[in-house]
């Protein structure tokens, strides 16, 4: 059956053997399921039935899109909606120049490349940086797709754990040294962090920058929770650091700032050439991200801080309102986030996944109930965080105290069961 | 410097020799430019100067979208734009399955995942299916695009050439068994061709079923250009292919029969469960497709007759203006295509790379030129296709008689300037 031209060898065996014609991929195989979506089939399916779930799963804001967005998407008046450059339209990238000069950082549009969300921007960052089997080291729990993406790239990534008793704080720069390779490639942070809400430090940060520089690795800087910044502390860019300008790759996004997250514009931003250069090919392969989006991306910048002020005031109630919460809840406990709109809480279960399952499939208390992401699914080793969960305050106030009544019950219902 | 916790061996020398830090990829190296937009930035700049360009280089109609797909957009009136589902909206997916089924292909909503053009359908279906190292067969000239994707993937393109001589024709189907391996994982076809506009006979298609079957292959069958077929010839679907139904993976895109290539819309359609339920993995990792061209491409499906019969008949006289004309200038010769809006031509030179771009920097006529895409760059081997280009008959025809006037023109002076 099979052409045999060459000489059949010991690979060529393993190949046939794990390599059979339609089967999928080992890289599909070792793709992790998005823990934070991959529950939605069911929350899909009671929803259907009229069963009231409160989605902490998801960093879905439900504040308003700015109104300066919503008409621009109004008032497109286009009759053709063509492709856009690949590299995003010059008028966006300008005033992402302009949005960027706020926070002291300095790109030109040329050092901008515009994506398909921040998703595509990890996606791409890592194709273009990462050969299978070089590694990253990136500080745990972390953003969950950050582990797809790396698998897509074939890359491998070195998890450094951070715990909840240190609030989740970057572990000692000795850690991130011992886990150093000649594999080793970067170092991926999200900071203000998705799941924990922590914020590094000028002291972290200028040791993350030591060490990039030392080694001349990447940095790959998930920014895109910088206008959600809680306690006063500085907001230290990646962007900001000295002497490691060509090493940073900044991440970004418009989804979470204007709760425009369906719009999918995000972007890359870096002062590296090469790696620009290389990244556009990618995107001229993929033509252009979506035109109505950045057409949508490009008003909300001029959002009034009037949006920006109410956003983030919102936030402040609801982070005060679920941590307070959380923590009255016997044997739960949650550091209080510095930023971002995430929690990552422990609860007294011992299988999050179950749990959380368990809230879709089995608890109703008036016909709702809550979805949260299981926290293992933040962890390369799933032996971790088997007793958390990610709850995003995305929701009102009102909600909010009802989703945490839920998780109350929820969590003594289960138990009482378990004990069974 | 680096941490030796294991022993050095050979494939570690060659790994500090091969991959050192902060260097791109090797496939961000290898990874190709886009033939169709690698000129663009040269483009831009002059038409920044005043320079008229006649873009026959990328296949953007420039037929108004529908007005009821416009009229969705106009009409949209939420106050969050919100993620949705990462398989799409179930209501396009239904009206997706009333599209095929006009052309009698039996899908279910469940069959179907939409995503960010039909760009992330390849890439997602390469993800899923081909291992690094993996092989497909691929007729050529071949949508540049799908180089690129499999170099994302790992896998290797296995050229088949069809010429110009036999109008593109498939290669007889001993030539697709000679190159099969124990590491060809598939075949893939663009049917209605792009760059050729080659439709597959019946006959050809199912002797590409009889091999798929043999071997049992995958067949990624890249059909966005369906709409667009001229001959009166009979339209032939991969998924009308009876017996190899788990085999065929269906690219598709809205893009291209609605002229809204801008608001990145397609989808990976299969009755594969194994492949659908791993192609989800990489879909939840990039958490959704555009919301808003979501709206519009359902919206786009319901365009009335007229609108679909007038776009086809405007491509019809554009078809057959555009070949008789580049039929009349000397030494340049176009088959006549059956489907889709290209043609790949032949012409006088013999370096399509440097006329195309010598139209760009050095060519004015009355202050225009002409884009065309190299037809290098849709062969593996750049040694084929040095005396071709890739035309797309996406203009009126005022501007396709301009642009025809021009290349007459452009090839006159510029073969004239060679002989000196």
């Amino acid at each position: 059956m099979w052409n045999r031209g060459r000489k059949p060898r010991f690979h060529y065996i393993c190949t046939l053997f794990l390599f059979t014609p339609m089967k999928i991929s080992n890289r599909a195989e070792i793709m992790p399921s998005s823990p934070i979506r991959k529950l939605s089939g069911i929350a899909q399916k009671i929803e259907a039935q009229g069963v009231k779930v409160y989605h902490l799963n998801i960093g879905q804001p439900d504040l308003p899109t700015p109104q300066i967005g919503l008409d621009a998407l109004k008032n497109i008046d286009r009759q053709v909606l063509e492709y856009t450059p690949s590299q995003g339209f010059l008028s966006l990238r300008k005033k992402l120049c302009d949005y960027y000069e706020q926070y002291q950082i300095k790109f030109s549009p040329d050092d901008i490349i515009v994506t398909s969300g921040g998703s595509e921007a990890v996606l791409f960052a890592f194709m273009t940086c990462l050969n299978p089997g070089d590694e990253i080291i990136v500080p745990e729990p972390a953003y969950a797709n950050y582990m797809a993406f790396a698998v897509s790239a074939g890359a491998v990534i070195k998890p450094i754990v951070s715990t909840i008793e240190d609030g989740f704080a970057l572990p000692p720069v000795e850690k991130f040294e011992e886990l150093i390779t000649e594999r080793t490639k970067g170092i991926l942070i999200c900071n203000p962090n998705n799941p924990t809400g922590y914020l590094y430090t000028r002291k972290e940060m200028l040791q993350l920058r030591d060490l990039v520089k030392k080694y001349d690795l990447y940095l790959f800087s998930d920014e895109v929770y910088r206008e959600f910044i809680y306690t006063g502390s500085p907001y230290i860019s990646a962007c900001h650091l000295e002497g490691i300008e060509n090493n940073v790759i900044l991440i970004d996004s418009v989804s979470k700032r204007y709760s425009e997250c369906g719009i999918r514009i995000g972007a890359i931003a870096t002062k590296n050439e090469d790696v620009r250069k290389a990244v556009m090919k990618f995107c001229q392969a993929r033509l252009c991200p979506p035109l109505i989006g950045q057409v949508i991306a490009e008003a909300s910048i001029s959002a009034p801080r009037d949006y920006m002020a109410n956003t983030y005031e919102e936030f402040i109630t609801r982070r005060k309102y679920l941590i307070d919460g959380l923590n009255k809840i016997p044997c739960v406990y949650s550091p209080i986030p510095m930023g971002a709109f995430y929690t990552t809480a422990q609860l007294p279960i011992d299988d999050c996944e179950d749990f959380c399952k368990w809230c879709l499939t089995d608890f109703r208390r008036d016909g709702k109930t809550i979805m949260m992401a299981p926290g293992t699914g933040f962890y390369s080793d799933p032996s971790h965080g088997r007793n958390q969960v990610r709850l995003a305050y995305v929701l009102n106030i009102e909600d909010l105290k009802d989703a945490l009544k839920l998780l109350a019950q929820a969590l003594e219902e289960y138990n009482s069961l378990k004990k069974k």
